[in-house]
C-alpha cells in the first residue's frame, strides 16, 4: 500500500514540477506539517508525520502526527476531541513540508490551552531587548480537564 | 549578544508560560519557520534558521535562513530581490517552531519560480490513487533569468 501511495524519488524534474506524491522524509523518517486554520488563516501548530501518520491523515481526512516525544502515531483531538479534519493538503516544491488547512472541533488547538500553538509574538522594547507578548488573552480550555495527568510534552 | 537574545530553556512553565524568548534548536542547530504573506495569508515556505540568522532576522526585519542544502546563512532575496520583510514573529508553545508574517517585494518567493513554494495539492482520484494538482498555473518569474547558473537546492 505505502509503495503506491508515495513514489520512488527519481529526478529534481519529477519532485518539483511533477504529480506524483514523492515526499522526502528525513534522518527521523518525519516530514514537518504546518497547520492552519482554514477559515481563521490562523497557524496552529507545527507538527510531524512519519509515513503511517502520513498515509493515515490521507485515507482518513483527520490529521494524523507522529509525536516525537511520546514516539507514538498520535490521532489529534482523540484524547481533547479537537479532531481536525483536513479540508486541504499541499506539499512544497523539494516535497520536504507539508501544509493543510483543517476544520476544528472546538476551535482549540494547543495542550497548553490556547487556540493557536502560537500564542505570543516576539516584541522589541524601544532599548532593543526582546520579550514575548501573548496574543490571546485567555485559554480556549482547562488542560488539566482535559488532559488530566497524562505527562506534558514540552521537552527542555 | 546571544546570550542577551535568547534566555536558557529552566523549566516548562518559563517556555510555555512565561515572556522570555528561549527557542530550542534541534540537533542540527536549527529551528523551523512557517512564512506566511501578511496579506494573502499564503503559505509562502517552510525554512530554517539557526541562531545566527535568527538573530539577524529580528535585528535586520528581514527574514535570514540557514540554508541546510549550502551550509550558509542566506538572506532571502539577496539573489532575487525578493526581500521578506517582517511584519509579524510568533513562537510556538514550547518554543521549538516559529511562524513569521512577511510583506514580499515583487510577490514571488520559491526558487522554481511560483508565488508559494506549495504549488501543489494533495488530490485523491474517485479510486483512491493519489496525485498532485498545480494551484498555480503560471510562474510568476524565470528561475534561469534569475538564477542563472546557481545550483538548485532541492535534493532527491
Amino acid at each position: 500500500m505505502k509503495d503506491k501511495l508515495f513514489q520512488k524519488r527519481i529526478s529534481i524534474e519529477q519532485v518539483e514540477e511533477g504529480t506524483e506524491l514523492a515526499p522526502k522524509f528525513d534522518e527521523q523518517g518525519l516530514i514537518p506539517v504546518i497547520t492552519m486554520d482554514v477559515h481563521s488563516k490562523e497557524i496552529l501548530m507545527l507538527g510531524y508525520m512519519n509515513k503511517d501518520s502520513f498515509e493515515l491523515s490521507i485515507k482518513t481526512g483527520e490529521a494524523h502526527y507522529y509525536s516525537r516525544s511520546r514516539k507514538v502515531i498520535w490521532h489529534k483531538g482523540k484524547t481533547s476531541g479537537l479532531i481536525q479534519k483536513i479540508r486541504e493538503m499541499r506539499i512544497d516544491d523539494d516535497q520536504d513540508a507539508i501544509w493543510i488547512q483543517v476544520e476544528v472541533e472546538g476551535s482549540a488547538s494547543c495542550h497548553v490551552g490556547y487556540r493557536s500553538c502560537f500564542y505570543r509574538k516576539v516584541s522589541q522594547n524601544a532599548n532593543g531587548s526582546i520579550h514575548l507578548e501573548f496574543t490571546e488573552k485567555e485559554k480556549t480550555f482547562d488542560p488539566n480537564e482535559v488532559y488530566g495527568d497524562s505527562p506534558n510534552p514540552t521537552i527542555l
